[in-house]
């Protein structure tokens, strides 16, 4: 039997992430989506698809198992479900996956180049750089689009040695992009970030064509003063 | 006799549409406007010419017949009314069409250039590039100028063999947006992604030079997602 | 003996108009400033200086005559009413001018370029480039800046031939952009335009490096579909 | 013995001009910190570090020492503490401290460039170029990061010969924006002004390449129509 208080603590969670997505501007009409895992209790949470997020409501959210099938009646998943499901088999530290739009992003995503960490505002979140994806081959396209869109990030952090809780976002080849997080209200604030450094580094480009990333002893400093052991930012 | 419970229910649709405009950030001032078509009723309504948004009502909206002679007694439609009319004329799966400044749109249109499909959220929406009309000649801006506009984006699509739901937009050379739809809300939807997409793609370009549109095994991937028979995108 | 109703109608017409730019977005902090004249009863009436918008009232707007000096007991005038009167004084059509460092323009103004009429956005509302003054001299500026900075736009719009009601506004070189227009609404209404085609004009530079103004027909034919006897746009 | 009504009106202040930079948008997040100091009474109040500004009260404000020692039990002072003691150290004249990453000093400082006076928006508040630091050596960085960040400020006023109430902010290189003033409201208006002029200088060189700085005539016109003896701006 399924936990009704647990199901309903995570739908009031995506919910309340999946709206915070067009409150911070990152998701203009219904695009974007957001979702939560639960592994012991076999449980993910997902937002429902192309509905309106004026009108939608907590208990809207779909309910699936860890593979991705839907385990109560009523309205279908985000159509990226599958992308979530794989980031979920793959990355184990991860609870929460978000996907969206946003502009400045998808410029990067679009233009097909990984961001370069310019400064301390992409270190303080992203150690190193927001890598992009191959694009996706046709037959990745046209056999299973959404379960492949996961398989290439999860094959880029493989390939790049690359850790999902150091580097919790990448850039999807001619999409957008993916954050993720311990919860969904850090995978939310991941996106905010990604965006914003997105924006600030193509105008940093534009005002320096020179530009190089900032050392590693910064990207060290700022990742590890909000990050790990040693870490000193906030009130823990 | 005309049927004033539906000539007030398309009012109503294409007030609430207009008003949409201005709260997406498409317009200012009295810039764009929204017409719907209902060819059994032999009806066009559309916004009336230079009114502010502020104190516009819905019983404001003019109502004409298909050759966009007004019906009623009262305001004076949009001076672009002529090329609405012409649109709904050539493009019979249409019933709303839309027109706005809205700026990144315009940026294109005033550049000269059609959008190349950079990217999935170009995709969802539009089925290749969106199309710019060839400039209109002096005799055909003194002669005519709003019919003219229709009949270079009916050209437009001749010449190019475009299907009007497919591509449910265009950029009229020098000038500005038109989209359209089935409805007066997704005409404005479709106003929406334009702008948006047309933001997105000139910062792709500055972030990488030699970028390429997406394959077409991806544009036909997304656009399909959400358009056709074989669409599994939404509730439907 | 002044006449307090006339005065309190302009001061309310001066504070509501200086109070939208802000709203518009066009001013930050106390930047910008708004002014009426009324040539018959030989007042001015022009916004405080440095006062923020969010305590003003409209009985602090400052009263002048023709020649700026002050008619009532109060608060000090804007600091640049000293262009306003000059600007009055070789304008007779005008009876509104608006300040302000609305970021678009200023970014052309600093740039030292006039704005070309890149479409009909522009041709609606500027019949021809925005001017662009050239710079003040070093004695120019440490005599009597405001009344010379007045005087260079006269002089750009002498050595044009412009007529300031077919080009309502102008770049001030290094500085930022006047408008202005038969009523404080309409010379906000010029603030808004110019800022937005200002935006405009530099991304359509972006998108196509060869981009050409659009040809004097089009320009005609929007001016006038807006301006003039023939004006058909609007309900009048 | 602290006075406590002193301190209940310095973290009232810090407070309010904490909360003024999101209003701003100069801040996303928990990014951005403001303090004021009080050398009479010993003291500087700052904002808690990685406190969201949504739940954050005026009694959450961090007080301490003028080495940064804090003097209260309760929250943890901001990271950058140890930047705004420095500051606080070599300029005596002023009394309120603000960092943020808003994003368009942060291009600046992320190209590692110093901003340009391209125009009387910069003139009105910066009296020349807004300078940037050299980048932080790997030893600087590990040793003691914000400590480091305040002296290689001071380093560059002292190299550059500049008055801190002249050029009341600098781009610290690969990091972000600090500003300052004679009050908080005064520090974060600086703020503003400064992001404002980093997004006009950068867009004013891709309309005009070969822009040149505004002549030091007009630079000294609009900073002492504002500052100094002979200031005659606002209503003093």
């Amino acid at each position: 039997m399924i936990n009704k208080l647990l199901i309903n603590e995570m739908k009031e969670r995506v919910f309340v992430a999946n709206l915070a997505l067009p409150e911070a501007g990152l998701v203009k009409l219904t695009w974007g989506n957001v979702s939560e895992i639960n592994r012991e209790a076999g449980l993910i949470v997902i937002k429902p698809s192309g509905v309106p997020y004026q009108t939608m409501k907590a208990q809207d959210m779909v309910v699936t198992d860890l593979n991705g099938d839907v385990l109560e009646e009523g309205m279908k998943p985000s159509s990226d479900l599958a992308t979530h499901v794989e980031l979920y088999k793959a990355f184990k530290e991860i609870n929460s996956v978000v996907h969206t739009h946003s502009k400045h992003a998808v410029m990067w995503a679009q233009a097909g180049r990984e961001i370069p960490a310019y400064g301390t505002t992409h270190a303080d979140t992203f150690y190193g750089v927001v890598p992009c994806t191959r694009q996706l081959t046709s037959e990745e396209v046209t056999s299973a689009y959404e379960f492949e869109t996961g398989k290439v990030i999860i094959e880029t952090f493989k390939d790049g040695a690359l850790d999902p809780l150091a580097v919790p976002g990448i850039l999807v080849y001619g999409h957008g992009p993916f954050t993720w997080g311990q919860t969904p209200k850090k995978a939310v604030e991941n996106s905010i970030v990604l965006d914003e450094i997105a924006e600030m580094a193509c105008v940093t480009e534009a005002v320096n064509e020179a530009v190089r990333p900032i050392p590693q002893y910064l990207l060290d400093k700022h990742f590890f003063r909000k990050h790990g052991t040693n870490a000193y930012y906030g009130q823990i």
